[in-house]
């Protein structure tokens, strides 16, 4: 906390106030407190986090977090609706009075919520502060990670023996135990290899053919032989909230030549993308480096073709959080724990993506991901 | 969209724009482009909707969207960034040179992102027109959500029977086919007989004992007899992104009194919120008429104790949108589809919620829940 600590110093400010759910992942770091209706964390330069929630929440709040909880109620609220006519402006003035004149604010607060706190107090508006901190992870977040990793291969190891022990109908369809492989069958193996670990898929990418060439296609119907599927598995812990994030692209017997050629890149990329991570170097250096691989391949980013995204970013209680390795990429530190996951995509012909996570350590890269990399299966 | 034209018309303004994810359920209705990553909608003051997006989403937001789509590239963002060298700065600068120098946005917009915009552009932040119109269904959504509270009742049905089907163990344990009945076992029921609806739940509330007190307390760890169990059952499409929610209160065998009377109370306060339910009415006389009602049972709510949460909310592509049922509920209108749900809490004692949702229609209210009430199983 002593980077907000600096913050607030820094722009001469009493308090960091978020008003949001936990759905804000800021809020879930800060307060640890999970809702889906916003409530109030306030840090104060001097003395230690609060929350303010409604009467309703205040059990479970001072079961869930470390913060000092208070109601609304005894934040004076009731008083102030009744004075104010407004549930907004009453919030803005309990706030004022609860946490000082001088508030610092995040980006990410509603500008409707600011303009009214900024008629009643001077707000700053914070760019980012907690979000370095987040990038960085303790010893104890990267162990969640990798735990959620871990559990992320296991269920992949599930869908991708599905997909190798299938058979291949005469018109390419895959079949396995007398029923189509779709790609709704194979997330639903995925979500029920999570399920026991209490980890959840969300638009997990199972897509094929030439649908693969749409990097966030979620993929539908029926898979095929010969043809890459793309499987990007990204599952969230739901005790601790903490994501993990990992690709693979496959086929079921060999598919076209220029997805063979485009997956042996896409693999050097990888690999050459990790033998650069380490604290120091930039973002930008390392995306950089594989646009220019890419280039001297052959494969030249036009429009929608070739290599369209960037090369990775940071996880956590975010499943795009900082660091960015993209062309505005900063310099990475140790904690930092980070994607690379290179792809090409043509449409018409299809995409091929390969992804690993892992952590920026003293002198390199701890990768957590451990899943072999075969195209054909 | 007539409502938001009138909107710029009178705030004289250009365009509408907002720059957000689908996560954002404004951004999801108006836009209806599936991403985790934010991108810009604009809807001006004549023509027709445009998405900006980036080149590796193009071809998939061309076949999700009706809207026009623009990649960034299109619309000059790489010049841009070459000229500002800031993202968020050129970004404001493409939103200005697309859609005008007087910008209506949402008060959801990131205060970050709103004061850069308005250092190039004249911002008027406009209060909810968006959540207005989602807040009065067509018949097609109606459909939708009616759709997903059916199969919410198969699902919660499954729960139900469990419990009811189970074994009481010598200390009052629930088991069934010889595992204990656990709130985590009663949830994977529950998404099991969603999924293949293509429905899912998240943060299910199966709480038993004096957890109930807390209406938000998800639940953890064996489930006993004689005592309440509130299910709180809330799954989204995944299809449609619509919602429906429904809440029952059961025990397995009989609880102890105050329950039994507290069961009573909260069904005769929902039965008569459900016949007060028409159009004109507003959401604060139908939650002081069940306050009033609690009260003349002796129910008066103090702190963390008796009807401490609103009647009821709207449900739609978020689980709590627009119209409140509450203390400053607005006039209810023909096509709002909102939740009574009344609960009463008492903590040592326990709590009992009972929630079903419905439309309101041109003379009164139709409900869509057809599960039964019956706290004894």
């Amino acid at each position: 906390m002593r980077d907000l600590a600096d913050a607030l110093t820094e722009k001469n400010c009493d308090a960091y106030v978020v008003y949001d759910s936990s759905a804000n992942a800021d809020m879930r770091y800060l307060a640890g407190f999970l809702t889906s209706d916003p409530y109030i964390y306030i840090y104060p330069k001097e003395g230690e986090g609060t929350v303010i929630v409604s009467s309703m929440e205040e059990l479970r709040a001072r079961r869930e977090t470390t913060c000092n909880v208070v109601t609304r109620s005894a934040a004076g609220l009731p008083d102030l609706i009744q004075e104010y006519q407004n549930i907004e402006t009453a919030t803005a003035h309990m706030i004022k009075n609860f946490a000082g004149t001088k508030l610092l604010v995040p980006q990410s607060m509603p500008v409707g919520f600011a303009q009214t706190l900024m008629t009643v107090a001077d707000v700053t508006v914070d760019r980012g502060t907690v979000a370095l901190m987040r990038a960085v992870k303790s010893a104890d977040e990267i162990a969640l990670i990798r735990e959620v990793q871990k559990r992320n291969e296991e269920a992949t190891r599930c869908a991708v023996d599905m997909i190798r022990n299938s058979e291949t109908r005469v018109d390419g369809a895959l079949i396995f135990e007398d029923e189509p492989v779709t790609s709704e069958r194979v997330r639903d193996v995925i979500a029920a290899a999570l399920r026991p670990w209490k980890c959840e898929e969300r638009d997990t990418i199972i897509s094929c053919g030439t649908d693969t060439a749409m990097p966030h296609c979620l993929g539908t119907g029926q898979l095929y032989a010969n043809q890459p599927i793309v499987m990007d598995v990204f599952p969230r812990s739901l005790v601790n909230g903490y994501f993990a994030d990992m690709t693979r692209t496959i086929s079921k017997g060999a598919p076209r030549e220029e997805i063979i050629q485009m997956y042996a890149a896409v693999h050097e990329a990888k690999e050459l993308a990790a033998e650069m991570i380490r604290p120091g170097i930039s973002g930008a250096e390392v995306h950089n480096a594989v646009v220019d691989f890419f280039a001297e391949n052959g494969y030249v980013t036009a429009g929608s073709s070739g290599f369209i995204h960037s090369l990775g970013h940071g996880v956590g209680l975010e499943i795009h959080e900082g660091p960015s390795l993209s062309m505005s990429g900063g310099i990475l530190e140790p904690g930092n724990v980070v994607t690379l996951e290179p792809g090409l995509y043509y449409p018409g012909v299809g995409g091929v993506r390969l992804e690993d996570m892992g952590v920026v350590t003293e002198n390199g890269f701890d990768r957590f991901t451990n899943f072999e990399k075969q195209l054909i299966v």
